[in-house]
């Protein structure tokens, strides 16, 4: 690609360091800001720089947050007894949009993956064994993705925390409301078998 | 979406007004950076600010430059009597690395297009006009993309300047080259057989 601009170049290969975003788009996205307003660009840049210098993470649970303890741990009706695990701020969302849970969280910051150099102590671990060895959480819940780094995870925090009294569960895995089984896969279509739950208790849902 | 971050939100927000760009993957994107060193999205601010505020047009072409004339019109090796019409920078971009053309550009800047209100004087076509008009030009190379839109445009400029003493030519539409015939589409397939060249003059190229 040869550019008739330094300018566009360097603006062009910065914006193609992003994950997902080849020269090309970049240089759609880069010729999009040149033919809007100087202000829209402005706006993005500082609402970039801005979040980046300026988020914080939860000293607790390790959220996104502008403030040191973020709203969901700060909220005094939530149940500080429950904690869910989860890698990502992602998946914090994902379940708070569900509106099905009320305890707190506990994001990783990722899951350990020896391929990719990634080893228990590169995750937010040793935060939550000691919530657990305080004695102040009844139950743990799991809700790591199930590939082998997120079991190896789970199994991980699993022996950290045995010895404790403390209650330890994972999501629930199975055929996706609404979908036909004839097109599930047998890994999930196996599993939602195996962990079948009485007739009655899915009534209550 | 629910944020537990005001900042996180609002560079979601900005980075969704991109094209092509939606909530999910602006949050991929706004993720990658807090991963990230910080100078790195400072990189980026800067070259997008940087970009936008200081990129000038060619004062002749209207090419992006970073200098009131672009490389191309000062180049002194380059033809200056044939101007190729293009709509956009990509496009000088793509025909440059096709090392084909040592003429000149001309970049309008879109097509004429009243559905979308663009009309023949939001574009650089007076500049053209004025070029054809000097009597330097001794031909103009239609470059615009085949739809209803580029084909308006090149009669609008056409009707401009057929007065003048200047040959006019379009870019060949045909079969690509190493595409089959049997998956190529009509209308492709019937331009290239009624604009069918001699095949010695195939055999120069």
């Amino acid at each position: 690609m040869e550019f008739s601009s330094k300018l566009l170049e360097n603006a062009v290969n910065e914006m193609s360091q992003l994950p997902g975003i080849g020269k090309r788009t970049a240089l759609r996205l880069v010729l999009h800001l040149l033919r809007h307003p100087e202000h829209q660009t402005a706006q993005l840049s500082h609402a970039l720089q801005k979040m980046r210098s300026d988020v914080k993470f939860c000293k607790s649970c390790y959220n996104i947050s502008d403030v040191e303890l973020c709203e969901i741990c700060e909220n005094p009706h939530r149940n500080t007894s429950i904690i869910c695990v989860v890698e990502d701020v992602r998946d914090v969302m994902a379940i708070e949009s569900t509106s099905s849970f009320k305890g707190l969280y506990h994001v990783l910051g990722g899951k350990i993956s020896p391929m990719d150099g990634i080893g228990p102590h590169d995750l937010n671990i040793i935060g939550l064994v000691e919530k657990v060895k305080s004695g102040k959480v009844n139950e743990l819940i799991f809700a790591l993705s199930s590939t082998m780094e997120g079991d190896t995870t789970n199994f991980y925090i699993f022996k950290q925390i045995q010895d404790y009294n403390v209650l330890t569960s994972t999501i629930a895995r199975g055929i996706s409301v609404g979908d036909e089984l004839e097109y599930a896969d047998e890994i999930t279509l196996g599993r939602s078998i195996i962990n079948r739950i009485p007739f009655e208790s899915s009534l209550k849902i």
